[in-house]
């Protein structure tokens, strides 16, 4: 199929790219380095070194036999958008191209402001775009399992029979996300949504949890193909923090009471997911929801895992609880659905401990690099807007 | 108390900004003209006439004997409207201030992203201003009661206690908008209720249903004091639509089946339920939701009932439906609670005949305004993303 892959620069992005060559798919890719910006906006970088798009480019043909066709522009651009549509004509656009990060969202009104309208203005343009170049295509939107916050409920996949006063619908389930940028998703879906509604457009909505991993077989060796790797406050997530931390013999740092569970899956699963969706498109008309993670863990757990596999790697792990710069609950019931991937044959090929295995050692490969930037590590940007460095706390 | 209304200059500000100073409240504005304009675009105009600011302001201070504190400037540049609030320091703000028609939004995708650009970082930017100037101010937020959709359920008030798989949780009840002008507002409910969770700032989200009306009492006889009153396919809603076209002698059309439901209420009435808000504030940390009208009425009762209004004052007036522009439900169950405001004392005050004979009267006298524009009165934007102009439906 011909796939374009919006984002194609950042962390899942270009490992999608090369996943989906080398299961034959017709690759296109579109980006304007943002993350890459955004990153060094942190005072940070990838712990894993990555290369500049023209280099990639030229490594991702000698590895797959085949060009990557990338478009270089902005998503809230309709015009450029419309011209890579019509260019490329996809089968299915993977929708990957938004700001990824909560603490960046909260900074302040600028950023706050730039995530919304990136996200859901970005979105928006490519309804359009499709609906105008090619309507029948299958548009895989990458939202968060964080869209639905944390409710004393279980939570189905995207819909549920809403049961009121003796009546029933079916309806899209309540969100309550935390983040400006969690918020930017949850208005993502809704306009989506629509756009299927009353356009017959298809899409699949993709409710991930946190991803994890520093490559994927399909890379092979050559370091021109690794995807970039986060660990500064705002864009590294817990897991990459914490396995950063341990490489350079900070204490890993759960947030306030550490008992927040979240779902997780390694890059390989989110990449085998992803291609499911893509290979098994939508109906036209349909808005479908996958809740696309494999456990869910705490995040106290994670750290005492990285302690562990660390430990086995010759690290030497302390574990020291940070004051919570986020407003969130740190004690909460969490049990997502997460059925319809299974349905399609998804099967989880590998184990976190592993996988942590891996990470360790390439990042170790890369101390330097993360040493370097030690600073990134510390959280200041706080849910109430001011801006403080967060102490560990006591025991 | 010092109230602040954003979107002074529109329909419902500049009524609200009279109704508070005949009640001693101490008032303010902002606008940009933004509505003045958006009207132009359609090829329409008020019909009835309505004189610049300066003018307006004139009258005003001579007529409630106070000045209104008018900030001229758009909502989205925050350094304005923190300098506003700032110097103002309103107790409550009524925010009205957005772009709010549903076809304006969905002509094409430069507006589609203009709405929710206007509307969303609008609401965001004020959220940021006040919590940075004065976050105890009660923030009293336009929505609609399009938010919901047209559910085969009964609709509470903004929340409602979900159950699912035998467990509970207070959740926001599922939104399912329209258009992308109503999902604009249903994001602006969202980020309103996030910034009441997590900053303890005070809303009352406001799910207005239609509002109707050319005046209020509290007006007086200066026309310089009137209120606009539009009639165009984007400005206008039904009611205003119909009343138009019975003074100018075409045929009433209501789209489609005609069998749309939806909640109405008087001019003078929504001025007395959005001062009962902004005089019962919510509670810090509160995020409430009003569902604001009185009764609800097919659109092909509205236009039978102009019909028999109008025959009354000389009128000789036709109904002809009209294949919909649009895509939406023309016959379904609508049940949506309204009792809050009740229970905060409102009580309505006139019935929509003795209404529509105001209305139609004073139209009457400015026929040649609405004859002036008459191509207005024919809708053309159409919710398949094409333009042209909608047929008679033959009997």
């Amino acid at each position: 199929m011909r796939v374009l892959i919006t984002g194609v620069d950042g962390y899942l992005g270009w490992t999608l790219a090369i996943y989906l060559a080398q299961r034959g798919h017709e690759v296109g890719g579109i980006d304007n380095y943002a993350r890459r910006l955004w990153v060094g906006q942190m005072g940070s970088q990838s712990a894993i070194p990555i290369a500049p798009m023209a280099e990639r480019l030229s490594a991702y043909r000698e590895h797959t036999g085949q060009n990557l066709r990338f478009y270089r522009g902005d998503l809230t651009d309709y015009n450029f958008v419309l011209n890579a549509y019509r260019s490329f004509r996809p089968e299915a656009v993977v929708y990957l191209g938004e700001m990824p990060s909560a603490p960046y969202s909260m900074v302040d009104v600028h950023n706050a402001v730039f995530t919304q309208t990136n996200n859901i203005m970005g979105t928006l343009v490519s309804l359009y775009a499709l609906r105008e170049t090619v309507p029948e295509c299958h548009l895989v939107k990458l939202g968060t399992m964080g869209e639905y916050g944390t409710p004393d409920v279980d939570i189905p996949e995207g819909w549920f029979e809403l049961e009121f006063r003796g009546r029933k619908e079916r309806a899209l389930f309540p969100r309550r996300a935390g983040s400006w940028y969690h918020q930017s998703k949850v208005h993502d879906s809704n306009n989506v949504e629509m756009a299927c509604r009353i356009w017959g457009m298809r899409s699949t909505d993709v409710m991930q949890g946190v991803v994890y991993g520093t490559r994927i077989p399909d890379m092979g060796e050559d370091p021109t193909l690794r995807t970039r790797f986060d660990f500064d406050q705002a864009f590294g997530t817990a897991i990459n923090r914490f396995c950063c931390q341990a490489v350079i013999g900070l204490p890993l740092t759960p947030y306030g009471k550490g008992h927040q569970k979240r779902g997780f899956l390694p890059l390989s699963d989110s990449m085998q997911c992803l291609t499911l969706a893509v290979e098994n498109p939508a109906e036209a008309g349909e808005y479908r929801v996958f809740n696309q993670f494999e456990d869910v863990y705490e995040v106290t757990q994670l750290a005492e895992r990285i302690q562990r596999v660390g430990s086995e790697l010759g690290l030497e792990v302390k574990i020291h609880p940070m004051e919570n710069p986020r407003a969130e609950a740190e004690q909460h019931r969490y049990n997502p659905d997460h059925q319809h991937l299974l349905d399609l044959g998804y099967r989880p090929t590998t184990d976190m401990d592993s996988e942590l295995r891996i990470m360790l050692a390439d990042l170790m490969a890369h101390r330097e690099r993360i040493e370097e930037r030690r600073e990134a590590h510390f959280p200041d940007i706080r849910w109430d807007g001011t801006r403080r460095r967060s102490d560990y706390l006591s025991e």
